[in-house]
């Protein structure tokens, strides 16, 4: 149940592994030699808890990362700092023929991720929906524009949402990303304007920033503001702006296999979503 | 559209009053002079805006409570301290036959208050569920047992769900209220006895009081920590907690008349829940 590749073409950090596979496993099923693949930031879980058993790899207790943990023989893995990769194949994604490798690579990262939130799409692993920032006419905020939140406006318009950027790369986010709207959060103008407007946000932002006032304000009742970025320090959260609205403060990390490749077609389907 | 009846049984506190129908207006459909009826916290919205229109009166943003309000005439709603009240029916409930008046009354506060995070059912103001937390064999927690708290294992009992009340009032929760567990949240023993472990959260207390370590720490991934007490500082939320395990800090208010109505009739339905 193992194959291996080596890492030909791209190597972009240490949990976004591409390439071609060149060796497999007596009971591989889904990949042949010659094939494209990837690996995210999982290579291991329980597979019998019941975030397994949903397809929820990514909150499994006992989940082995790509980088930096120990493997199930006691080893260390390396993720994408080794030159070749051996991996269970439940944890190697399938690439779309039409995705690039290398513009494609960080998808595992930073695409999953902010699929994950987004997406409400009910399935086998989500089986009512869940956050539900996915519907065209949906107006959704990106707080921050680095790599997350690059990912995140083009996931959003890639829905069909209308995107409200919060950031202070303003010309980026409108020209280069085709963001509908930008907003400085600090200028309470602009804030004033966008006030009980948006259904949800994504806030990339790993930096210590204020949430009740400029981010809760600006969503509807039931707005949901998800955090991707994870400041080392607490947010200051008022409950009363919550309760007054049936708004959410969630977070999310990256998703399971199944979902992961999901997004990987999703991406492969929207090529626009990589230029 | 409007009509009159007399407080003569029970006047709770400002926002539940219940009493008897005397007299209607011309064009009142549901009543008859000599029903029983209840008037909950709000008595008037604008009755177009989205919430409205879907039957979330209570985050309407121009909704007039029982007490204290502007009403539409200009005049002061006194709410419980009247002896009568005037309201359009769409804002009085409809009491069920076999409902106590007095000891029903509190319900159109707090009883409204905890159902609404608690259930989950898939109606018209809520098409697609919403925290869901009312399933049979869900393993929900109660924080602090004040008036909310009282009435939220109460709820979570009739839903059918075990109920971990976190609490100095062990004794009351277990005997007096059939709690099935009773823990001191600053025992970390007890604590660490319950981690990972809940489905759910109601958190009823309006002292500003830990939430990362304590509570979060005891949801299973995808749990939700539902506020419904307001403490006027803000609590500490460390982002990490919410990322690792996609769980979710929520709040809400009461809930929609439509909604208010399907948690009286399900009370009257379940008689040991007013005892």
């Amino acid at each position: 149940m193992c194959l291996t590749w080596i890492d030909e073409l791209s190597r972009y950090s240490s949990h976004e592994i591409v390439g071609v596979v060149t060796e497999l496993g007596s009971k591989v099923e889904k990949f042949e030699v010659g094939d494209n693949g990837g690996v995210g930031c999982l290579v291991g879980s329980c597979g019998s808890c019941n975030n397994c058993a949903n397809d929820f790899e990514c909150y499994c207790p006992k989940q082995i990362l790509t980088y930096a943990s120990p493997y199930h023989d006691g080893t260390k893995t390396y993720g994408g700092y080794s030159d070749h990769i051996v991996a269970d194949e439940r944890f190697v994604l399938r690439w779309p023929e039409n995705l690039p490798l290398n513009t494609g690579a960080p998808l595992l990262c930073v695409g999953i991720t902010t699929y994950n939130p987004l997406c409400g799409r009910i399935t086998t692993y989500s089986p009512l929906g869940y956050f539900r920032l996915d519907k065209p006419g949906m107006k959704v905020g990106v707080v921050g524009l680095g790599g997350l939140g690059h990912v995140a406006v083009k996931m959003v318009k890639a829905f069909g949402a209308e995107v409200i950027v919060f950031s202070t790369k303003g010309q980026e986010a409108l020209q280069g990303l085709k963001a509908d709207c930008f907003i400085v959060s600090k200028d309470q103008d602009q804030m004033q304007s966008a006030m009980s407007l948006l259904d949800g946000i994504i806030d990339t932002v790993f930096a210590t920033h204020p949430i009740n006032a400029p981010l809760l304000s600006v969503l509807k009742p039931h707005g949901k503001l998800l955090l991707v970025g994870a400041p080392e320090k607490p947010l200051q959260l008022i409950s009363f702006s919550l309760i007054t609205g049936r708004k959410i403060v969630g977070g999310s990390t990256i998703g399971g296999l199944k979902e992961t490749q999901e997004m990987l077609d999703f991406a492969a389907s929207m090529v626009w979503l990589l230029i």
